[in-house]
C-alpha cells in the first residue's frame, strides 16, 4: 500500500491520536521459561488498557533485522525504513539536536592526531576531553568558504557533528577516514558530478581546519579531523501532507526530536527531563495538535545497560503516568517501542515489539495484559511497524472508504 | 527486504544453525475435529523443544499455492520461489542426482513410439521397463555432435533426464512433445536468437536418436524420443555469498541434493539411507560447517500414499532421533517442512507448514507442543517461508544492526 493511495483517502477529523514509544520496549526472559521485562513489570493501567485494545507484535524493519533508533522510529511512524534511510552523518547531527535543513550536508567527525608528515597516528586523538572538543569546535566554526556556512557541533570526547550549509551541495562523497593509522587521511572525492562542489568545499575546509588546529595553543593532540558518512536529511512525505495530521513530538533526546522533525512534527519544549515532565507537556499542549508522539528513553538505556530490574521500574513509571493520558480522553492510543532492547542482550535486537492499539472502535482482543506473549496472541498478529499508523488513522476516523 | 540489503548486514560468527526439513510435514485430520499426523504423533522431544522455541506457520510460495519440492525448498532456504524458478528439465536432472553445471541445458525426456511415417502412436512407448530404458539410454549416450556432450539419465519406465553440455547453449527452446498422438513430433525452435545453436543441436540429436533406436535390436516399442521443459539451472546467490554460511546438506534423494547444491551447500555423503544414518552424517561433520540442512523424505512419501499412520510413525522416528541433535548443542534449530502433504489429500497441498525456531535468544512462546494448531498460536505468526532464514541468522548473531 503506497503513500499516494493512502494519502488520497485521508479525510479530516477532530480526533486525537497519542503514540507512546518506550524505546527498546521488547525484551527477553533472563532464564528459559521466565518473564520478560514488560511481563515482569506491574502495569495495572497498561493491562486495563490492553483489555480494551487490539494487540500485536511489530517488525520495525523486517524479520531478523535489528534496527537502529532512526530506522526503528521511521518504522513505527509509518515509513519503510529501508526506503527512507537516514545516513550516519544526518543521524549524528540529529543526535545533538541540530536543526538540519533540506539542503544541508552532514557528516560524522572525529578529532584525530597526525605526525609531522601528516600520517594518522590516532584516529580518536586519545579521546580528548569533551571540553577540549568544545573549544576546538568553536575554533573551526570560524571557517567560512565562498559564503558556505560550516557547523561543528560537539558530541563527546573526540566526536563531533559536521554540517555544511549552502547552495547546490550534494552528499555523494567519499570519506576522509582511512579507518586505520599509519596512512594519510584521504581527500574527499565526488561519487557523482553533482557532488563536485561539495567535495571541493570539504577538502578546503579540512585543509583550513588542519592549519587552525596545528596553530592553536595550548598544546593538544587533536591536530587534524576525519569526516565520514556524508548525508543529507532524506526527504520524506510529512505528517501534515501524508496523514493530514498536525503533529507534535515530546522527546528529551536530540536524536528522537530530529527524526520527529524529519517527518514534520512540531517538536515541543519539555520543561525538565523526567517522564512525568513529558506527560505535563502533553497535557499543556493537548488542545493544539491532532497527534502526539511521546518518547521514553530510559527503557532502552536500561536494556542496553543489561539492567533488567531498572527497565522493569521504568515501565512501571510509565504505567503509573497512564491515568494522566486517559484523563485527556484520547481517541486512539498506541503504546509500542521503536525496537526491542532485551537486558539479556545488552543491545538493540531483532525481536518483534509488543504493541497495543486502543480506540473506542477497535475490535478489542479482551486480553487484559500488556506483554510480549500476550501481544503474540493479539489480533494485530505480527505486522510491519509501518502498518500501525494506517490502522490508527482508521480508528481515528481519518480514512475514507475506498471504492463504492 | 531484498538480498542486497540483508547481505550488507551479515557478520561472521562461530554459531551453528541446523534446519531439519520433514518433507510434506503439514497435514490434515482424517475426520472433522480430529488431529493431524503431526498432532497425532507422540513427539516428547519436539514438544520439549517447542516449549523453548518460537512457533509459526510458513507459506512456502504464497497463500493458496501448493508448492512442488523445488519451490518448497527454495522458500524455506530463504529464496522467493516465484523469482527463482527451477525449470522442469533442471528438476528432472536434479532428481537423478545429476550434477548440472551452470551452462548445461536440461530437459525431461520420454521414450515414445512412432509408426513408419513417423507419426506418434504412444507418448510413453507402453511404459517400457526401467531396464530397457537403461539399455537404450546407454545407446543414446554414444551420440556426440560438434564436441557437445549429451547425457541421457534413466529416471524410470519411459522417462529420462536429458542434458546437453557445451559452449554457448541457451534454453529458450520449444518442446518436441506435441502432447497428443496421431501427429508428428515437433522440431525444436529457438524462442530467442541466442538459443539457435542449442535448437540446431537438439534437432540433430533427436534425428540421430531416431536412427539409433530404429536400428537397435532386440525389437522394442521405444523407437523415438520426446523432449520438453528445456531449462538451465537458475543462478541464485549462494549461502556463502548471501549469508556468509559454510553450509552442508544431508539428503538421500537426488532432487533435494540438487536444490541444496544450487544454493551452494556442500552435499555430504550419507552412508546408508535411513533417517538415523542422516543424523550420523550430521554428527560426523559437525565441526566442519556453520549450517546443516537435514532432509527427511519419508513423511512426504507416506502423505502422498495416503498412509496417515505411516506418516505418524516417520515423525515419531525423527522425534526419537532429536536428542542426538540437541546433544550437539546447536545454536539455532529450525524444524519445518518444504510444504504440506496431508494423507487425506494424498498429495502436496497449500496448507501452511508447522515451523519451530529454537535458540538461546529466541523469545519462546512457551507452547509445549509441536503441531499445526499449536504453531498457529505461535509468535512467528503466519509468515513467508523465506523470512525464516533471516530470523535464524539473527538468532545466530550473524546480522548486524541496521542504522544507528
Amino acid at each position: 500500500m503506497d503513500f499516494k493511495f493512502l494519502q488520497e483517502l485521508i479525510v479530516p477529523a477532530q480526533t486525537k491520536i497519542v503514540m507512546i514509544i518506550m524505546d527498546g520496549l521488547g525484551g527477553l526472559p533472563l532464564e528459559p521459561g521466565g518473564k520478560t521485562e514488560l511481563e515482569t513489570a506491574h502495569t495495572p493501567n497498561l493491562d486495563a488498557l490492553a483489555a480494551r485494545s487490539a494487540l500485536g507484535l511489530t517488525l520495525p524493519v523486517g524479520p531478523g533485522i535489528t534496527p537502529g533508533s532512526g530506522p526503528g522510529h521511521l518504522g513505527i511512524f509509518g515509513y519503510d525504513p529501508i526506503q527512507y534511510e537516514i545516513g550516519r552523518g544526518a543521524l549524528e547531527a540529529l543526535g545533538v539536536d541540530f536543526e538540519l535543513g533540506p539542503d544541508d550536508v552532514a557528516a560524522r567527525g572525529n578529532f584525530c592526531s597526525v605526525d609531522a608528515a601528516g600520517v594518522l597516528t590516532d584516529r580518536r586523538a586519545g579521546r580528548i576531553p569533551t571540553d577540549m572538543n568544545k573549544e576546538l569546535a568553536k575554533l573551526l566554526r570560524t571557517i567560512n568558504i565562498d559564503g558556505v556556512e560550516f557547523f561543528v557541533e560537539t558530541v563527546k570526547e573526540h566526536r563531533f557533528a559536521f554540517v555544511m550549509r549552502g547552495y547546490g551541495l550534494a552528499d555523494a562523497l567519499t570519506e576522509t577516514d582511512p579507518q586505520k593509522t599509519g596512512v594519510l587521511p584521504l581527500p574527499v572525492c565526488a561519487l557523482k558530478p553533482d557532488s563536485e562542489k561539495a567535495a571541493r568545499l570539504v577538502n578546503q575546509f579540512v585543509e583550513q581546519a588542519r592549519r587552525l588546529l596545528a596553530a592553536y595553543t595550548p598544546k593538544h593532540p587533536a591536530n587534524m579531523i576525519l569526516l565520514r558518512g556524508f548525508a543529507k536529511f532524506p526527504t520524506v512525505p510529512t505528517y501534515p501532507e501524508l496523514f493530514g495530521l498536525c503533529a507534535a513530538a515530546i522527546a528529551v533526546n536530540g536524536m528522537y526530536r530530529g527524526v520527529a522533525r524529519l517527518v514534520g512534527m512540531n517538536v515541543l519544549k519539555v520543561d525538565g527531563d523526567t517522564i512525568a515532565d513529558e506527560f505535563t507537556t502533553l497535557e499543556k499542549n493537548w488542545n493544539d495538535f491532532d497527534f502526539f508522539y511521546l518518547h521514553v528513553k530510559k527503557t532502552d538505556t536500561a536494556g542496553e545497560a543489561g539492567d533488567f530490574s531498572l527497565k522493569v521500574r521504568v515501565i512501571e513509571e510509565v504505567d503509573a503516568l497512564m491515568p494522566r493520558l486517559t484523563a485527556l480522553k484520547p481517541d486512539v492510543v498506541i503504546v509500542s517501542g521503536d525496537h526491542s532492547s532485551p537486558a539479556l542482550l545488552k543491545s538493540h535486537s531483532w525481536h518483534p515489539v509488543p504493541t497495543l492499539l486502543y480506540s473506542k472502535y477497535v475490535r478489542a482482543d479482551g486480553i487484559a495484559e500488556f506483554g510480549e506473549r500476550a501481544c503474540a496472541r493479539g489480533s494485530l498478529g505480527v505486522l510491519p511497524a509501518k502498518d500501525v499508523m494506517p490502522i490508527a488513522l482508521a480508528n481515528a476516523q481519518r480514512i475514507a472508504k475506498f471504492g463504492a
